[in-house]
């Protein structure tokens, strides 16, 4: 039994879901389906959640916006048309949409979160009906009816326990079960949307809840590939990799999903797999909770820029107990969040995303270091990038580091930091964020 | 104008003293001598500071122990009648031997700081006298009179910044000042021993008070090696190193001496020559403020065994702010020190020296970790070693960090650890303990 989630660009249009329809009919172990909203299109188009949210930014403003409602309704419209459907379904969601705008007068939150669940339950309502033109038993399942119950956090709402049990009675139903993806309901019933992205959420809830043997994952590119392809021309397809080097991947430009959403299937071991809509005969990528055979030891090079460093030396740093923990408390403090913090013996070394110390509170922050903790030198330096090695039993082959460092060396590239503990299945460096496709290419050359 | 420090060893009998005063007599500008009580003679002898604290000992625990005092009488006796100095010297040390002894019996923390600092005074006495009959005119100077003044923290004084100023004074003395290292004054009068090893201590002091051109510290080693010479056999001697570079290296396995004792010199700029008394005509190590000249980038090879890495992990580990610094609470709350602590993205290694966590405190660290920071995992692995590669200036040298990981590889050895943060002058290497040597020869190989 599989649980198959299809994402924004898989339902676009009328022509996606027809190949949605054919990946479903395909095979019959594909028993619970969740959707997003309608995506883009082309690249110059809007995301029907985005136009939801605009829509209830114009109720909340009190301004009448004629063409973004109907421009909303045409998206759904014209599917509807191109489908063959009943009109009757275009009534609904139309009658569900007037409903949550009316909502957001009264209360913004909860407003919000039913507009915004409007468009994953367009596509799911829409879908269950393709099926049976398409002569499939399907049933459109709401959240609620599926057991989906989460805490009361309009926006970013968090799935409850109990779910899972309620989850698991899906496998006894008939048919086809399309699930809209994005929200859930409170034990109040009230309907709560999750994080943005959170058709993954429901997508991973549902395979752990129902226990399949497989949660499948619809999307745009044909696999995860082994570096980002932005900066090496087409770079070898990843065909599996651990749930951990998949986390330590999407930390550093991997963003193929929500690499957080995963965690349910994780826990119950339940292995992901990564497809194209547009190309479904491929092998995709597998994520699985066990080390894959695989030559050579790594995995894949994630990268990313935007970090800043920020530096403090003391003589005699080492000596004083407490040191490291009072920087961490003062960053803490300052609602600063660090990535690493490599140390010297009488200097330390915090990387920080540059968003999280802007530049207004740069100089709060140095007044604090310098003033409680008395240290020498305090610099700050922007412009970093961090380059991730990512490889399972990596750190137990002999050779990755010297391979590495040496594709750094042959890139003419210094490396400002390095960093790797025992254990962990990355080595991380930092570099200049000019250098960082020189090195990331040398890298790629070298282990792929 | 030099102020000159020599170690035990350089005045363990007379003819070490001989020696050490014909250094004196070869260079008028050695204006004050700041020496330690008599070291070992031989690899069997016992320090005469360790036979104080056994006698200091004896005395606490009310044990009439003649065989110890014996054995200090004659440690001086011996080397006074050997340079035929006048027998009322060894008087004079006896009767503060005596009255030390008499104070343990009243106030333990005062009379051993008193009777600790026989030693250094009895031959700071003999070596002013035996100057004398050598035509120089040379001066017993007490740290009361020098105006040494410290803190009132038995066996680990401070020295306090009004000593500086005093200390500046003795330039105007007429001939050549011996000065008694390991001991000062409070305010209240009272005699004080620095932390064990404070002649050196003393020696930095006066240097900076004195604001001399040149600080000699003579041991019994030639120089300082690049690489451990239980290692590497017959290894490069450095003939220059930066302070911060003797400070990482101090950190592992350089032992030449007390390193935060340096201090004082650093903070006034005052070049440090390491020479050795049994070959005054040798060129020693210098140890400086700036970079000096130097082939390569790398300066020496630190290494030192004795570390565990205490490791942890947790799903989710980087987006919850705060982690890393409560994991060093933890610590810090059980008084145990770290050294490093690498990071990736959902755990966490923290290196720590073996006796900072013993076996009995294991338990209790590593329950309070698992159930205030619920994590999914934590190990502790002992037998680690830490390798350290130093060097001004390294870190903007590209190839480095490909020299020394390829030396690793060849040497293949796995590498468990690497913390390198930017401008830093090391880059560390943690591996297990019985890789040391192999690893230490091949990087000393591959850099030398």
């Amino acid at each position: 039994m599989k649980v198959v989630k299809f994402g924004g660009s898989s339902v676009a249009d009328a022509n996606q879901l027809k190949k949605v329809t054919e990946i479903i009919r395909a095979d019959r172990e594909r028993k619970a389906i969740v959707v997003s909203a309608p995506g883009k299109r082309h690249a110059k188009d809007t995301k029907t959640t985005d136009l939801l949210i605009t829509l209830g930014e114009s109720v909340q403003a009190h301004v009448q916006n004629q063409a973004i409602y109907d421009q909303v309704i045409e998206r759904f419209g014209s599917i509807i048309r191109e489908l063959e459907l009943d009109q009757s379904i275009l009534e609904k969601i139309k009658n569900r949409i007037d409903e949550a705008s009316d909502l957001v007068k009264t209360d913004v939150n909860r407003g919000m979160d039913a507009l915004k669940s409007c468009g994953e339950d367009g596509t799911a309502l829409i879908l269950s009906a393709y099926l049976q033109t398409r002569e499939l038993e399907s049933y459109y399942v709401n959240p609620k009816e599926a057991g989906i119950f989460v805490s009361d956090q309009p926006g970013g709402a968090l799935v409850l326990d109990e779910s899972f049990e309620h989850l698991y009675k899906l496998r006894e139903r008939e048919g086809v079960l399309v699930i809209p993806g994005f929200f859930g309901y409170t034990l109040d019933d009230e309907l709560v949307t999750f994080s943005r992205g959170g058709s993954d959420i429901t997508g991973s809830i549902v395979a752990a809840g129902m226990k399949v043997d497989l949660y499948e994952n619809f999307t745009d590119v044909d696999s995860v590939f082994c570096v980002n392809p932005m900066i090496v021309e087409n770079p070898q397809q990843l065909k599996t990799l651990t749930y951990r080097e998949m986390r330590e991947l999407s930390y550093a430009g991997f963003s193929v999903f929500h690499d957080e959403a995963l965690i349910p299937a994780f826990k119950e071991k339940i292995p992901v797999c990564i497809k194209n809509t547009n190309n479904p005969s491929g092998d995709g990528t597998m994520i699985v909770a066990d080390l894959p055979e695989r030559e050579g030891h790594v995995a894949g090079i994630a990268s990313d820029s935007g970090f800043l460093n920020l530096y403090v030396s003391k003589y005699l740093m080492n000596r004083e107990v407490g040191f490291g923990r009072k920087l961490l408390q003062i960053l803490e403090e300052e609602e600063i969040s660090f990535e690493h913090a490599p140390s010297g013996i009488d200097d330390m070394s915090v990387i920080i995303r540059d968003h999280q110390l802007p530049a207004e509170k740069e100089e709060v922050v140095k007044d604090r270091i310098q003033n409680e903790l008395q240290v020498d030198m305090i610099t700050i330096e922007r412009n970093m990038a961090m380059i991730m090695i990512v490889g399972e039993g990596m750190n137990e082959a002999i050779g990755v580091a010297s391979k590495a460092t040496t594709a750094f060396r042959d890139a003419d590239v210094n490396i400002d930091m390095i960093n790797q503990g025992s254990s962990e299945v990355s080595m991380m460096f930092g570099i200049k964020s000019d250098d960082l496709n020189e090195a990331v290419r040398s890298l790629y050359k070298a282990f792929f």
